[in-house]
């Protein structure tokens, strides 16, 4: 779509995180919002989110620029009042759509880190690990689990599997990390998978 | 898009099921989904759907079917061989992409319903609803929370609001119902709430 990117991600050095456009009211989130920036960085990565200056968005786009790492935001023109773009941070990408930014999030990353969010960044992190299932992109998928903040999901999906609605070889689909260290050590070692399907999609940007 | 449907959803009688591709491994599952596509047809509604004849999803809609109720299911093309549909179960209209299936279910449907999935219906459940806030529809969000599947899903979402990431008027956004018959008496009993954002899209079906 734009750079030299391509659906493995492989030649991509940006990594996309999925956060909330507020704080929450544990200061750990903040915190650790701010150390995946940093430990992005420290591992040779840049950012691609969706482009809000609020809120985790924000920290982690601020902690990776002062890192001195590259940050690609990608923002539906829509939303601009509701997640904040009044301070643009990095290079800043105007889409018309929610299915857009989330498309171009996946042509440019590597990888995928979810950190604390409400419904919007569940989806995110729900669809991206679909599309691994559906074999549109072959790239980790990891969750910041601070303060088990993402536990009682952890407990869906292992609940899932257990019921039979996810196979054993996808239940381990989205790594759960207690720190962003730990979040960055597990996309440096992800082994792709074999894809579960052998799946033609007509375009794969367009899932 | 097709037919007399609106954003809002009120001169639609379709009722959107997300839920497996397969069965699972207990009983309840299959039975909550030929329930539901019977309570479905009782109360006045059709079914729109995946399109798939596999698992929970062939079962909603073979029950909706043989209960006299209007059965729409919307498939992508490359998913065929992988949800099954050697047997089309009333009318089928094929896509090229998962977007494109989301959003043309969202134009048909008056309501969502989620019976047990897993990773796609997650994603898709929790996708509709970030529409909801988004005012891209406003339209009864319902689980059924057969033999407590869900209840997992409704700690993360509680925690996410203690932890000040889903706010409290978008908390109870999903309505959790332990059998299909609640669920379709959420439906009738929903009163479409007061967006959280006003927000103009450029293109609703685009969302
Ligand atoms: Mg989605």
């Amino acid at each position: 779509m734009t750079a030299a990117t391509t659906d493995e991600g492989s030649s991509s050095n940006l990594v996309c995180v999925f956060c909330g456009s507020g704080d929450g009211n544990d200061p750990a989130y903040a915190e650790a919002a701010q150390a995946l920036g940093r430990e992005l960085v420290q591992a040779g990565y840049g950012l691609v989110y969706g482009g809000g200056d609020s809120g985790l968005m924000g920290r982690v786009a601020r902690a990776t620029q002062a890192s001195g790492g590259r940050v690609v935001g990608i923002m539906p023109r829509a939303l601009t009042t509701i997640e904040g773009c009044g301070v643009e941070i990095g290079e800043m990408v105007m889409v018309d759509s929610m299915h857009e930014r989330k498309s171009l999030m996946n042509d440019h990353a590597a990888a995928f880190v979810a950190l604390p969010g409400g419904f919007g960044t569940l989806e995110e992190l729900l669809e991206i690990t679909t599309w691994a299932q559906l074999a549109i992109h072959n790239k980790p998928v990891v969750v910041v689990n601070t303060n088990g903040y993402y536990s009682a999901l952890k407990a869906m999906i292992d609940g899932a599997a257990n019921a039979g609605f996810i196979k054993a070889q996808c239940q381990k689909s989205i790594v759960f990390c207690d720190t962003p260290a730990d979040a960055v050590a597990a996309i440096k070692a992800f082994k792709p998978r074999a894809p579960r399907y052998d799946i033609e999609w007509a375009a794969k940007t367009n899932a």
